[in-house]
């Protein structure tokens, strides 16, 4: 099971990050797209992603408005999981 | 523009629904699949339909869930738009 990070080891990720910020002890963005269909490629290539990391975002969506939240549940805390999957959607992002 | 419904048209819709309520002004239903690849193959028929429509849920996905809010912006309210919307999404959901 993946540890919490420590709060060092959390700034120096989210140093690391493009917009990302804690919020509610998630990892959180908001992203903007284009369109409505541009915001669904954008979650489902994002979803192959995260199932393939076992590793699954809470997110919402609302016409071209993606948000997400990332934390690990078993750890009830953010995680090396959670950076690495927020890494993952920044390239997708770009 | 869609005008909003009134009580008892909205009465009749939810009476036709399956497991839609209204909360906070808009059509909600919670859904369960069986894993991530399963509700999001939901989200993305049902992307299909709501871009064919021109009309898009609120939605988001934690894992299996998928919790979804219908209302119309244009008119602030609940119309029959959403409540084709709903039927669609219950079509695909069973």
């Amino acid at each position: 099971m993946a540890d919490p990070l420590t709060s060092t080891e959390l700034d120096d990720a989210l140093a690391s990050l493009a917009g990302w910020e804690v919020v509610d002890g998630s990892l959180h963005r908001e992203l903007k797209f284009a369109d409505f269909p541009e915001a669904m490629a954008f979650m489902t290539r994002i979803a192959f992603t995260a199932e393939k990391m076992g590793h699954h975002p809470n997110w919402s969506n609302v016409y071209n408005t993606v948000v997400v939240d990332l934390s690990t549940h078993d750890a009830g805390a953010i995680t090396a999981l959670d950076v690495d999957l927020a890494k993952k959607i920044d390239e997708v992002a770009g």
